[in-house]
């Protein structure tokens, strides 16, 4: 049976720009204690995007823990408190320079469940209108499309290793072709 | 266009049990310098296993990050330079009980990009026989079984936030029933 695990103490041990640490000492049902390391981190938000072909807007960029670039769909962190809507229609304004008269919620992932609070929430974007992208200072990406067909091909095939990038084009997958499968 | 970056120094900020915390300085091509707070982690393996009826062995344990229960495919991190396979089989032994007599590859998940060097590789194991489950100390959870259908239509409704429990779900579905779409 497993255990319920109840917060004793919480100790920040650093407060980064992207990482905040801490150390807490939890408590099992069966009394015994434990200690968990854990990054809090307030979540994201990612948007597959969809133009009226059905070619999904991805971004390229050097994702520096893989030394490489990688393609992904656009994402981008939630401030606190943040609607994750709101987040999702600022990161695909600013990344891909669109507006979207449709935003359809696909669900959210916990990418690592062990250690890191993190929660992506997943939109599907329709009805795009196009203006300038206007990226963060220091932030560098290319914009590509890919027939969501051909993402979707590339899923199945490990090409498109990114956790979020893969259940988003799953997921708008089943909501674009789920009907004809 | 995106940049490259490359390592010009590495600084250990914490090494706990599960979370090794660097501060890397890296040089981007433009020439410009940037911080990057990174966990460096070894990875691990998750596995979809199948008995004879298509139905899914799932682990449901408490996961502290969340405060609650959450319902996965057995998985556990790598030893460092360990063979995945030899991993997702030593797993499966510990949290189900079960040896397997095939285990595919299904591909494998970046599941937090920006910061975090772990990868997930997932195997669909078949044809399983049964021994005595061996946790490791301190370690608890409930073996449960699913139909895979079910399990999959269960990540179409959001209802398996762990998000390489939904991929392998998802890759198990499409290898064992994706002819008949």
């Amino acid at each position: 049976m497993y255990q319920k695990e109840k917060e004793i103490s919480s100790e920040q041990l650093f407060d980064g720009v992207v990482v905040k640490l801490f150390r807490d000492e939890v408590e099992l049902e069966n009394g015994t204690k434990a200690v968990r390391e854990v990054i809090k981190h307030p979540g994201g938000v990612c948007v597959a995007a969809l133009d009226e072909n059905n070619e999904l807007f991805m971004v390229e960029q050097f994702r520096y823990p893989f030394s490489t670039a990688l393609t992904e769909v656009p994402a981008g962190k939630l401030e606190y408190g943040e609607d994750p809507e709101e987040c999702g229609r600022r990161e695909l304004k600013e990344e891909v320079g669109a507006t979207a008269d449709s935003f359809e919620y696909l669900g959210c992932l916990y990418p690592t469940v062990a250690y890191d609070t993190e929660i992506i929430h997943m939109f599907l974007a329709r009805g795009l209108h196009f203006g300038e992208q206007h990226l963060d200072e220091g932030e560098y990406l290319d914009v590509k499309k890919i027939p969501l067909k051909e993402a979707f091909r590339m899923v199945m095939e490990n090409k498109l290793p990114d956790a979020k990038t893969q259940l988003a084009v799953v997921k708008a997958y089943f909501r674009i072709y789920g009907e004809a499968l």
